[in-house]
């Protein structure tokens, strides 16, 4: 990422493989990073998200964070420039309205990226942040073998991106993909986005934590750790350890957990033919207590022939991810060279 | 579709605007037909389907339809011959397994269609039913001006077809869009299909009479209408009138099934991202008794902004879609001329 423009077009030479800057835009912290022409994480910087704070703040860490990518060596090969945000984006106008970034709301984050002196000129692409670990795992992780997949990230909230036809499918504002928020109870807890039954409140790290605080359960030597305020992940992870332990309760609150996201894989089978959906996510961290209730009740949805043999799989890519789907992004919108999510 | 592969070859010239043969295979009626370059049907035979009897007197009956379209003048000129077919279907072996065809389990209808003597040496394309109605509904009917729309038919069953990125998606088997069997209740009512609280099961014309009939609804006149064994449409249509008339027995089960599919209609939106649902089917004959619930429950499960905003249409084409839609997927087989589903 130099500022010298005639640099840069000769490292856009078609035969050179590309090196991508990336960004991954959170709740909690802002990565930036350069990944190489293979996929591999080559510089990476990280800086905590002022969530709380105005919009203005939040850019500014954002070019903060560009500018420790441009002290790279190599940032002045980068060719394109990809965006992972939380969402809702809109990835037609290049806006972006995380729900854990209160100042952003239609924020044209975009071009405010391509606004940094270290940017301008070069491509930049922006996507949802779990449609970009859709896109990383499809080229170079869990995902690369097939086709079709679905790939969801199970946290905090649940979020997903989808494969078809060997290409990433983003539909037409980027937010495709939005598997937290299909409906399998009609009369289902209402949700926070209007709707109810979703999948995120049946399936997601508070959703686990939350079942089984409700059904009696309390993590051993603290009575906050599953609180509403307190960390989904790590909650949800006390939860997996007393389930791992044989705390029937717990595993009770996993099992509803991957019932209800084995419904959502089921529904994208049927829907649109995958044939993997591949898992990560704090939640997916306590291995055989969540993927064995999955692998199971999936099989009771999924029970067309042509749904039915839906392979499951745990994310490989861990929190390099965003990064690296961020970058995915970047080299679908260079002219040469074939997209990462095409053609293997 | 004339024996003289030369009279073929001639006719088959980029330069000429294509005619069309299509064969639609229902468990009540197998129809054939010739179909125009604008999806005009020219022509149109039917036979009753021989459900009951063995594979080759479903096949017979398929050949003498083929026999009855070939006598007509324009025959000769088809430059490629499209089946929609009951399903479930798998388009990559070129077999069909109709529920309502005992007889035929796998059983290779592209291959036997192809060694018509009319239509040999011609490209022959299999898909579903459902997946047909969609590209007939997307080449001239109400999904024309929609680049991503789901259409769907709503009758003794639920199908659907999905259009994404102006395309008809098929799913690598030709199965996407079954709509119908996604789970909408986790603990719902057992489905045949295996699976239980399929949308199927609570939005069909059998739903909706079984709905009306357990909450006491008598049809006026009879006792056996809503039977079972009954047609589903002739009783969901009974259902139907008693709900114009204000039966509010009969509205609520309208409404029940309406509140399903709209489940569906949100989730296809949420995972896709779809601009236009296309409802047809002789439940969507009831009009605003059924689409009236239909948007206002879409309302309250469609919340999130880019999936809010889709419109529900009814089908244009009616009893032609099945042939149009098969010509339709013939013509995406044609080396030259852009598919029909593409890029207006």
């Amino acid at each position: 990422m130099s500022h010298d423009r005639a640099t840069a077009t000769d490292d856009q030479r078609p035969e050179r493989p590309p090196v991508l800057a990336a960004l991954d835009v959170g709740g909690t912290k802002i990565a930036g990073g350069l990944v190489g022409p293979d996929g591999e994480l080559l510089h990476r910087v990280q800086l905590p998200t002022p969530a709380r704070e105005n919009a203005e703040a939040v850019l500014a860490t954002v070019h903060r964070v560009l500018d420790l990518v441009a002290e790279h060596p190599l940032a002045a090969a980068a060719r394109a420039v990809g965006i992972g945000s939380a969402g809702p984006v809109d990835i037609r106008r290049g806006t972006v309205s995380p729900v854990n970034i209160p100042g952003w709301r239609d924020f044209p984050l975009r071009d405010a990226v391509a606004e940094h002196p270290g940017i301008k000129g070069r491509p930049v692409v922006l996507g949802g942040d779990a449609v970009a670990m859709a896109a990383a795992e499809h080229w170079r992780g869990a995902a690369r073998p097939y086709r079709n997949a679905l790939c969801i990230v199970v946290s905090t909230g649940v979020g997903a991106g989808l494969i078809i036809d060997g290409r990433l499918h983003t539909g037409p504002t980027g937010n495709a993909g939005h598997l937290g928020h299909l409906t399998v109870e009609l009369d289902g807890r209402p949700c926070p986005c209007g709707s109810r039954g979703c999948i995120e409140g049946l399936a997601s790290g508070t959703a686990i934590a939350r079942a089984a605080r409700e059904a009696g359960w309390r993590p051993a030597g603290t009575e906050t750790a599953t609180g509403v305020g307190g960390n989904a992940d790590a909650s949800a992870a006390a939860v997996a350890e007393a389930a791992r332990a044989g705390d029937p309760i717990a595993r009770q609150a996993f099992d509803g957990a991957a019932r209800a996201l084995a419904a959502g894989i089921a529904a994208t089978a049927t829907l649109v033919e995958i044939e993997a959906a591949v898992v990560g996510g704090g939640v997916a961290q306590a291995g055989e207590i969540f993927f064995g209730p999955l692998r199971h009740h999936l099989a009771g949805y999924a029970t067309l022939p042509f749904a039915s043999g839906v392979t499951v799989l745990p994310a490989r890519l861990g929190t390099d991810a965003g990064l690296v789907g961020a970058a995915a992004l970047a080299l679908d919108a260079l002219p040469t060279g074939a997209p990462p999510t095409d053609g293997r």
